[in-house]
């Protein structure tokens, strides 16, 4: 049985020609919204053209949308319809950030970029490093895969020591500060709750090694960016990397931008250019599973709306 | 059967605390000269006291020397003991800062370094590239190894076809522009020869794709260094980031220095800092192995020197 698949809406034409060539290089037939089973959203900023879309597409039963989260459709999702979201896609890019910001501050590659002249060797190796995750999510899932070569020591922070698969150890929140103190390199790759809202202050700063590096990819207001401030200006720690900042985006004439010891970058952890590649990665297995009858990745709990 | 293993000298006290450490974490003792079956070379840069030291231990079969390559030793290498140097020990390390400079230029790491506000998104993933390798010596394998997790394309140039593990594609020199053609990212980590000096010149940039990057840990002398310049002054690849230079030190106001598009570190991939802590593993190991006899790693062939 063939299996009949519409790309819409036809508003953003590097997705919507890339999930045309998905179809076309699938066992499905691509058709219009009139004739097809399943529904590819092919724009996620023009959701508004959707009930309308769906009108004339009676006979779909499989909506494949290209967020990580569905808030944008909360309002249009329902039982009719089985949905997809690309739920873990933009994971890995992020996982892959943290160690192009860990190998940047520890081998010092940042200052290398601001240099102007041959300098003198500076830099540690993360093979080998001890390296303690606050977070226990898909991109510490990421990037404890990507680090499993390294032979590095890792231990993730998470609400409960549940075991967290490929992580050396696994502690509750409670020992936050025992975790940081062995660490070379902390990671912080949280959800923002009121839990985690400024849970590197300068106390956790103390509890780190003065030769221990900060990584943060979770949110900036994870860190007190003042305590932070202090600490790498006084050798509490060695340096920090942020992908995000509180405030964010960082005033320019902050500190932060000119300190020797400190890399920003300006939340691109996952650029829309890296996460397109991955959505259609995602969409072409989904594609595939769809015409052979396999379980969909990415579902969306209706109930739960994500 | 406990094991004697002597530390000497004691010169160099970060590395003969750190043996003597590694004895006394072993089931071998650690004894004087005189007693000793085995002998740990401690200092690396003190070998003239070698022979009165081996005249005191007469009984030792097996010495551990701290090199990756054993020229200093070369005068005094003799068939009546089993030598053991730190081959391959400093390959994982410049392996790491390859993907560290490979990270940096792709996400763009080195310019918002540069960078004294927050810009826009810039980046590309390493996740799924295509990468070339030149060389098929440690410092491809441990990259390979490193890369494994990143599902990356892999094609390594080398003399023969001979297949390496772990890459994708093996393919000999004559394809060199072939398998720059296809490349995201191209990384030179050759031996300096007369067949590989300026292999990378004005016709393999123009072979590349102009959104290809260049990482090379090589020698400065496999770039071609005004052909480079041109190609990243007129877009030719996307950019570089080089360890080594031609010449090097690279000339302060050397253009290169102020290019948007490139990185440059001076010879860091491996410093002294990161080379002690691998060597330690290394003995230990080694150390293990000799109490449990077990073969030693990093033997060195004493007829050939190396």
């Amino acid at each position: 049985m063939i299996r009949r698949i519409a790309v819409y809406p036809n508003t953003r034409p590097a997705m919507y020609d890339a999930y045309c060539d998905i179809v076309d290089a699938s066992p499905a037939e691509r058709v219009g919204l009139e004739d097809a089973e399943a529904l590819l959203w092919a724009d996620p900023l023009n959701h508004g053209v959707y009930p309308e879309a769906i009108d004339q597409a009676r006979d779909v039963d499989w909506i494949q949308l290209p967020y990580a989260g569905v808030e944008p459709f909360l309002a249009h999702l329902d039982q009719e319809h089985t949905w997809t979201c690309a739920k873990g896609v933009y994971a890995a890019p992020v996982a892959e950030h943290v160690i192009g910001l860990a190998l940047s501050i520890m081998r010092n590659l940042h200052e290398y970029a601001r240099a102007d002249r041959w300098t003198a060797p500076v830099g540690v190796n993360l093979l080998g490093a001890n390296v303690t995750v606050l977070g226990a999510g898909g991109i510490t899932e990421a990037l404890l895969r990507l680090l499993a070569p390294w032979d590095c020591s890792t231990t993730v922070v998470r609400r409960q020591a549940e075991p967290m698969e490929n992580a050396g150890l696994t502690v509750p929140s409670s020992e936050l500060h025992r975790a940081l103190s062995t660490a070379d390199l902390v990671v912080v790759a949280l959800a923002l709750t009121d839990e985690t809202t400024g849970i590197l202050d300068s106390a956790a700063f103390a509890a780190m090694k003065n030769t221990g590096w900060l990584v943060n990819v979770g949110r900036g207001g994870h860190v007190v960016t003042d305590d932070l401030v202090e600490a790498l200006q006084t050798g509490t720690i060695a340096g920090a990397a942020l992908d995000v900042t509180d405030p964010e985006p960082l005033p320019q004439n902050h500190r932060l931008w000119s300190m020797p010891n400190c890399l920003i970058t300006p939340h691109i952890a996952n650029t829309p250019e890296m996460g397109l590649v991955l959505l259609e990665q995602r969409v072409a297995e989904n594609v595939r599973r769809y015409c052979a009858d396999e379980p969909l990745l990415g579902l969306v709990d209706v109930k739960a709306g994500y």
